[in-house]
């Protein structure tokens, strides 16, 4: 492991939805923060999203020294970066819009300040000719929205991006309580994304087909496998829905079953009709509750159950992830 | 609402891993269970694993009267089902085997007695041709795996099933504490098994394309989206992703994309090789841990998810299923 600055003054470039979400977060993890947005009104309404959030982040847990008082704002880019060990990069999703922006950041920064992009759909080896110095500190850093709650990090290098940026941004994200996967390819979606396609395609079609309503293909998923992949994911409950015999007794049992389903799996096409049919079943299921009471209901839960799993895997394994990062 | 017999005595026939969980969770609702079934040492088994899973049930909360004590076990089908208010069948997935046993039950049970069917793999509209007097007390009642613990039940009539049946099914296992869908169409593996099947088909591929290991798959799935599928359904989270504006908003934002990234999804192949991939890296993810520390992980964050759900929805809406199934 090489001997690199930690990380502790952090710039978020763009606050829109997912910046102010980042911008929160590390604030809560007792990092200084300077975002820039050339939007009107960009500070306020930042500075009024990280009021909002903080009370969740308080009882996801602060860090030693969090503080919103961390956050300093400039609409300068060049005053944002100065200084800082990381850049989280927010910005529209357009390659000539961040290669322009990567060219004036790979100026103005030292070579070792890492430059994260939360990008979905561009490809970190696109962005990065941008970057035509030092394109190897560039790299995908994608948040699971909203970053401030739900912990996932998935993480992508370009064609130039070098193992010592992409490890360096693991143990980062990792020190600050995310949970990082890499992804080897380049792909459109990353993978979480890819993993909500996947799934939404055969519930609309359900709906669509007339099978169930809204309400009920919500019930089936939430009360059934849904329960399961808030616990764990799909692989290890493979191998544990194989019995004693794991997941090689699974696939003798299910690979050609499971083949066969998928042949049977909808093709939805969303028309403004089958659009009407969703939307119309989706407010029967919300009845007379609010956004604001829907989201609350949401977040207890999703909170309650963050809870739970880092609880438990402190139990399992205590303390080895942030022994390894630190 | 007809004034119907409540059901406080159940028939169980086969008594595999389903039959066997659906006694452990009908005793724990303080039900008389009479289990049937002609492999040898069935009963010994069954009193086994019903005593294995009863700390799990006492914790998720027995009811009344509840007691392993009030488990009968007879070999003899006609001796199993006299007396009693509901059959669940669990027998094999052979339609020829299942078509001669409704037979059998159509002739020795009262024509208001529901024969219930845990089947995934057939359809109702075929088994009941078996039930020639009375077709339309038979359904399929698809718990999902395991019914003493998952909530779920995809309800779905034959082609002669009476809307009566289906409203008596729902009520019963709504006041055992199941949360039940009503399916309007026939369709291989009801709804659940196919939402399974549409997202692992998405994960084996990228395992398989080496994307990312198992462990990251894992990791992506159970600390991103999984997080929110087991705290609320696609629909309403998409309802939620819409912001201020609702599903409305999030079908402007995302019916496009959407359907882009549909035709990038996966098809993956289960070869020998590709399993073979998957199941090696699946044990690398395992590492030292056993199946048994495993499952026990899995469930100790399962029953408190399932506890801090159901705390949730009392206190939204206190007592209204109880009051209506009552």
């Amino acid at each position: 492991m090489t001997d690199t600055k930690p990380i502790r003054r952090v710039a978020i470039i763009g606050t829109g939805v997912i910046g102010a979400s980042w911008t929160a977060l590390f604030l809560a993890k007792g990092l200084q923060v300077v975002a820039t947005d050339i939007a009107p009104n960009a500070e306020a309404s930042l500075r009024k999203f990280v009021e909002t959030a903080w009370p969740a982040l308080t009882r996801l847990g602060l860090s030693p020294g969090a503080s919103q008082s961390n956050l300093k704002f400039t609409p300068a880019l060049a005053q944002a970066v100065s200084g800082v060990d990381l850049v989280q990069e927010n910005g529209p999703e357009r390659i000539d819009f961040k290669q322009k922006l990567y060219g004036q950041l790979d100026g103005l920064l030292p070579s070792d300040v890492i430059i994260a992009s939360s990008s979905s759909g561009l490809r970190m080896s696109d962005i990065q000719l941008g970057a035509a110095s030092h394109p190897e500190r560039c790299v995908i850093g994608h948040p699971f929205n909203p970053p401030h709650v739900i912990p996932l990090v998935e993480i992508v290098g370009g064609s130039k991006t070098s193992e010592d940026t992409i490890r360096r941004a693991e143990e980062f994200y990792t020190s600050i309580g995310k949970k990082t996967v890499r992804l080897k390819k380049e792909l459109p979606g990353h993978v979480a994304n890819r993993l909500q396609a996947a799934l939404a395609r055969e519930v609309y079609y359900l709906v669509a087909e007339d099978v169930l309503s809204a309400a009920d293909v919500d019930t089936a998923l939430s009360w059934g496998p849904g329960l399961r992949w808030g616990v764990m994911g799909n692989m290890m409950l493979n191998h544990l829905g194989g019995g004693p015999g794991g997941i090689e007794h699974f696939f003798e049992q299910f690979a050609s079953p499971m083949t066969a389903s998928w042949k049977a799996l909808g093709s939805p096409v969303l028309t403004p009709e089958v659009q009407k049919k969703l939307v119309d079943s989706v407010h029967t299921e919300v009845g007379s509750r609010t956004i604001e009471e829907l989201e609350a209901e949401r977040d207890e839960v999703l909170f309650g159950l963050i809870e739970l799993r880092t609880k438990r895997a402190e139990t399992v394994a205590p303390r080895k992830v942030a022994a390894r990062a630190g």
